[in-house]
């Protein structure tokens, strides 16, 4: 027996064996977050281990041992009865993506199921909860037993993460929010992967955004956080495939939680911005074929398409809306949503074509409207955010608008207005509009 | 006005800063003690900077400021009325070190003063406060004011470090020791100035000690530790000496509480081991220079050795302790000390010279013994230790003593006969004893 197998390392022990860049031996990160749970190794420990994660990163196996570590601290959901594997989609956040709302009714609707839990907005970029509660009465709160029975009834159930579901990661992402240490790969990969694993899924597609208005701002860095998702995936026994798209403007046409939930209806009613409605489709194409469900593109593609254009995706969406006590009848009457009464317009100053939007400055104007928050305790206002009415490629007179902003109060707006306006580049000639999805 | 002067950066913000490897601007190092201190920073914020300032170590402004910051967040003490310079000595920790019983009221007895506050064993190094309390009924707490009114009347008092000096090292320390951040010299040199700087010295003297049984194994990491010493201590107006000393094998011929105070005392009676004695003179000639109280070398070895040979230094120690609650007794009869009845001998298997001693092997037995504690919370036995027969150089034939333990209970000593034995290294031919002192 060698001395380093007399015992299991002490808390100090394994804090300095990471400090020191060295590997974690099997088994030490999965005590690391059982003795974190158990309140055995302090908050304090855990932030300084998490400091040294974050400058030694974790290897390939140490993420999925600390993904699996996470995951089974709480709950792990187990669908039963479903004759297709359940995929879910994640982002990995931008601005104006409202992407889930249509999808997840979408595949759900070609018997793909979707069981979805998602997360809420944070500094610029918005999320799926605070959109979803823009529907006046829809709950995004469910117990484990009910979701999995709504699964199960209609193949689909969007809600927020509980308690009992990875609460290491709950407990974990709060001290690196609070101590510099948000900013690594590994530590990323076990937070995103822990919380989808815990919902029972057989397969996940990554939408990996990579831009100004995204978390990763260059295409190396998406990529290795593409490849780090996969990897960690996969080791834990999922089928896999990312996208890397495009998150330097503003998806659609819409940032704020019942604007883009609005938008997101239009996509159900088979209307809606192009760029929104073909990223929708690509990723819908996607979950199938991890499914099961299509064996080629076309197939695919061509399942995705008919319940689309047939109504059965948006009367999933409305069984759904109505199963978590929403307001159904925002479904075929989106001005039900909550909204502002007279948006203020940004018009522009010269004429020309839409060069540039920025999707950063804009997600933060938008935060500053109400429609996101700073921190993670402050209140969102679902009318709140900004309309475009322009997007890249598109032309403009002098005069004409840009966006609208909506506010609750009209003193919140007048500030942001040349914010706003300084987010449009106008320019001359002719400008392409880039494709969304840049690599997988 | 740049963007990063218009605001006082937040918690999160500062550890973002030093984990990216940059400076803290002036006032932000403060700043992150004084909100730690008022509980606005949390100690998981604090751990984790600490673990980012291991791995990006404070430049030489930052330790200054971390230093003051530290010093600053208690009280300092004033000394009035004194007519030489208060000056203290600092060790950085070995095997046997109870130079400062002896040191303190010998430099105190030429008439420099000497406030000095300690601290306590752990882990292999022992610690003075723990040799003092050896001496029955001798306290080492003593508020404030009454350790200035000591130190005003006999010019020398010897306590712990009280709640009020220093207590954001203390808090700080607690966190380093439980985050494995120890390890880091500016770290380390804001730590020991910080409490030194609050006893209201003037002038202090420091003993790096290097080698296997020492916080420092190689002269150059020691060089590093004394020359960032030196340069903060100067900084905040102190002057200071620096001694690198030997720490391979124990100092003297005792290893604990009651075993070395009995030693420290043969040394005020002009007796006890030649290294003992020399590093004790040697010290003190440095602290005299610094005083101002001597101008050359040789005037302060004479004072030095005067105080010492016509029995002043010993009549100070036996003040002090009276002073202090403590059996005075013990100064003429150190059989009063506590007292193992029948140590255990640690016999010599074959003949030679004592090649070497390993301070290192010795002092973790000595901590198995009792004498010391792995843990801050641990008990210590004063009478526990281990009692040198020989020292490096001596000639011993096989059968004879090479050390007893001592220990409460003879089941403590048992396992330990061999370990010690093996620290031993009995050779053939002559060995010359090397010099203590081995840089400056």
């Amino acid at each position: 027996m060698s001395p380093s197998e007399k015992h299991a390392p002490s808390p100090v022990e394994l804090l300095v064996t990471k400090r020191d860049g060295k590997r974690h031996r099997p088994g030490d990160i999965t005590r690391l977050v059982e003795s974190f749970m158990s309140k055995e190794l302090a908050d304090y420990q855990m932030s300084a281990w998490l400091m040294a994660a974050f400058h030694h990163p974790l290897t390939s196996a140490e993420t999925q041992e600390l993904t699996l570590a996470m995951l089974h601290s709480g709950t792990v959901l187990e669908h039963k009865g479903l004759k297709l594997p359940a995929v879910d989609k994640h982002s990995t956040g931008g601005v104006g993506d409202k992407i889930s709302i249509a999808l997840a009714p979408l595949v759900a609707a070609t018997g793909v199921p979707v069981p979805m839990i998602s997360g809420r907005g944070l500094g610029h970029t918005g999320g799926t909860l605070d959109k979803l509660e823009a529907i006046p009465g829809f709950s995004v709160v469910q117990s484990e037993p009910q979701f999995c029975a709504q699964v199960r009834k209609l193949g689909v159930a969007m809600i927020g993460q509980t308690e009992r579901l990875a609460p290491a990661d709950r407990r974990i992402y709060a001290l690196r929010d609070v101590t510099g240490t948000v900013e690594s790969i590994p530590l990323i990969v076990a937070s995103i992967l822990s919380k989808k694993l815990a919902e029972g899924i057989d397969a996940l597609v990554l939408d990996v955004k990579v831009g100004r208005g995204a978390f990763m701002k260059t295409l190396s860095d998406a990529r290795r956080l593409a490849r780090a998702l996969e990897t960690t995936a996969r080791g834990a026994g999922k089928r896999v495939t990312s996208l890397i798209t495009r998150m330097d403007a503003p998806l659609g046409l819409t940032i704020g939680n019942a604007l883009e939930t609005r938008e997101a209806i239009e996509i159900l009613h088979g209307k809606g911005p192009s760029d929104v409605r073909q990223l929708t489709l690509r990723l819908a194409r996607e979950m199938l074929l991890l499914a099961g469900a299509s064996s080629t593109v076309a197939a695919a593609d061509k399942q995705v398409l008919r319940a689309l254009s047939d109504g059965r995706a948006l009367e999933l969406f409305a069984k759904m809306v109505r199963a978590q006590g929403g307001d159904v009848r925002v479904v075929t009457d989106p001005k039900r949503l909550p909204r502002v009464k007279s948006p203020l317009v940004v018009n522009a100053t010269c004429s020309g074509t839409v060069a540039d939007i920025d999707a950063m400055v804009l997600g933060r104007a938008s935060v500053a409207l109400g429609a996101g928050r700073w921190r993670a305790e402050d209140k969102v206002d679902p009318r709140a955010g900004i309309e475009l009415a322009v997007q890249i490629g598109d032309r403009v007179e002098k005069g004409d608008p840009l966006a609208w902003l909506h506010a609750s109060k009209r003193v919140l707006c007048d500030p942001l207005v040349e914010t706003v306006r300084g987010g449009f580049v106008i320019g001359s000639g002719k400008v392409k509009r880039q494709s969304l999805v840049v690599g997988s």
